[in-house]
């Protein structure tokens, strides 16, 4: 094996063979950030557009939730998982943007860091499609793991 | 009609219809950044993990197709749509980065903007997916579109 | 071909083949109905989960339209369609029930009454799900057509 | 969390964390009716079309089965389960109707009762699809648990 | 472009961009053949599980029908397309061997021989399944295109 | 039960029940072959297109992949499994062709011979996808299974 584990000794995409991995309780969480123009922003919010019950957040929950569900379709070389929850949480932030969580949990031999970045894309990309009629010009940054647990050691890259 | 075309009159989510729109050829750019430590890169790149032709790219790009093809079942509110071609292309960056770009062409009566974004967040969650053995502190981050034709008229947001 | 168009003179599933059929505006709405316990009702509508933007309802929309969407995986002999919209509404209806239409269009070769049947069904599943914490003495009823154009001639069979 | 188990404190959308709970082997079996005009269901029976072994059945039974099995994917909150078998009975009933009857069977930690109910509404959804060249007045009702073990407790909505 | 299409100029896997082709009716019709041991075709056909309307032959056809619609999400570079029809027909072949027949037609701007060449695929995957508690010893094989029609120039290699 | 497990008393396609099956680790290899003319075969290595490495060898894994994890949604009474891994490996075989290994693991409550020959499958067809632009004259042949290991008694058909 090299060191990236998806690969293997001759460079070929590998998936890694987890049959003798124990089995825990993993948990993973990730962010996003949607990132709007000033203007933009302060008119989603004036027309109640970002409230926490309006049609947006709670589309772009339900997308990042079915999105982490199958992330194994979506990368390639990703295990497919009985995850046990999907929790979405999204929030406004500084600077006209909101912010997305997304807690992945599942009882099995592997982490779910991609499920969990996976999820946060999904919601932060639906978010993008219901706003996308004011402006195309949205950016979607900062997708990043913020904590995992379950594994060999946790680990917390976005401290 | 609300000011959010996928949001109708009581404020609940809503697909747009198109059946009445003219059908054009749609293009999209779209693209996004797969951010690395320093180290990490350089140990990637001495291990020539980040040639064209290895495995982390040709991977990549086969999950940002696969995924902008299946747009519809990852957006809500998106249309199925028959794309005409989905061409991703991963080049190194500044500052220890990889872009990936995405392009989606459609003959049709809406534009596929998302499908180029969801092509770029798919390639790139691939690149962090077949990376992260070395490290989980990667992020992704200016996922946004460039350019989109075919519509009523030229959006270039990525200027 | 026998008095089935999806049955062959062998007494086999058969998918009609429509290739020589005329490209028309198809629309079709079709309904269910969710029913519940008297007290269940009450108790959902006293604590505001029946109202139009809470997440019962948005939530069952969603499902509805992206199963509407995937009609042509759920369905063996349907053929797969690139709809122009979905449009799921939800209403309160007598005898403590839930309403929900499900309009679908298509510009194609063949009616889309499989897609509005399928996604009033996925609609009323959702609900199910949302609400089976309080009882699982809910049933789903009248799953029907209620009107249909754009094939050789109009069908209500909902009157 | 609010006394609907897939709905916060916020009042959205959430996805019920059962990594805490037991396995065990669960049972749920669900029943939809398939209700046709007297003449065509005389006609469908004359025409052999509603015996066991006819296309009709063993179509609607396939559909079923393989919509039982992806129900996560339909239902945006249900949790992927690994079933450990879907079985669809279809048999004619009183007054011109087919009685379809699914039973799905899981070791895990959550119910099956939404993926015995999407498996008895998929066959009957197909069931109307191979039978609707002869007629659009075919209602499907009655869509219901009947039997759930396994959980906390035994559920007989059905009696 | 590369001789071969799918490879771009770098070596990289490439989606051919087929905006600029003629729509035509396309077709094309594809085999494969499941061989059996002497004695296990026997049985299987004393027992009556190989006659046109057993559940052996009905479920292949339903198998190799849903995997045409599905092509695209199965092999990575094929355009999704809208398929007009898919046919199955399965016949009991010499040396104690069944031959699955696939035709499937569209009308689109690039041809359909994969989806009749993935038909032909999973429909005798599935004989496969439904016989192997009887052996293991199964072979598929003769997998290939015996016609296609729509493109610039008819293709007959299965003569 | 009839002798065939996939099909019930009366004939009817039935999903088999595992839930009493003991947790095992599954392994199962299957492999295809893909045969090209000669002189398409050597214009192929001559051009550099069967080397390990290149795009044709690296899609092909990614569709066999992709595809063994969707087994159970391609054929349609195999149970969802959630695989520990799946591996493909392809050489150069004598006559002019290619040959594709597929083996896959699970601990699960039944085999992953039917995931192991589908992903063969899909890798050999994928091959076909990427080369048919220069011949439609390629056959894929001898799809069975090698080995399996896991079960009441290890299997090898393929010897």
């Amino acid at each position: 094996m090299s060191s990236l584990s998806h690969i293997n000794d001759q460079g070929l995409p590998s998936m890694v063979d987890i049959s003798q991995k124990q089995v825990t309780i993993r948990t993973a969480i990730a962010e996003s950030t949607v990132q709007f123009p000033e203007e933009v922003f302060e008119q989603l919010s004036g027309q109640n557009f970002l409230t926490k019950k309006g049609a947006v957040f709670q589309t772009a929950i339900i997308a990042g939730v079915m999105a982490a569900k199958k992330t194994s379709d979506i990368i390639p070389l990703c295990h497919p998982l009985a995850l046990s929850t999907c929790k979405i949480d999204i929030e406004p932030a500084d600077n006209f943007a909101l912010k997305v969580i997304c807690l992945v949990r599942c009882e099995g031999k592997t982490g779910v860091e991609m499920e969990a970045l996976t999820g946060a894309s999904a919601a932060a990309l639906c978010i993008y499609d219901m706003c996308k009629a004011l402006t195309h010009d949205i950016t979607i940054s900062n997708v990043r793991l913020l904590h995992k647990t379950g594994g060999k050691s946790d680990i917390n890259p976005g401290k």
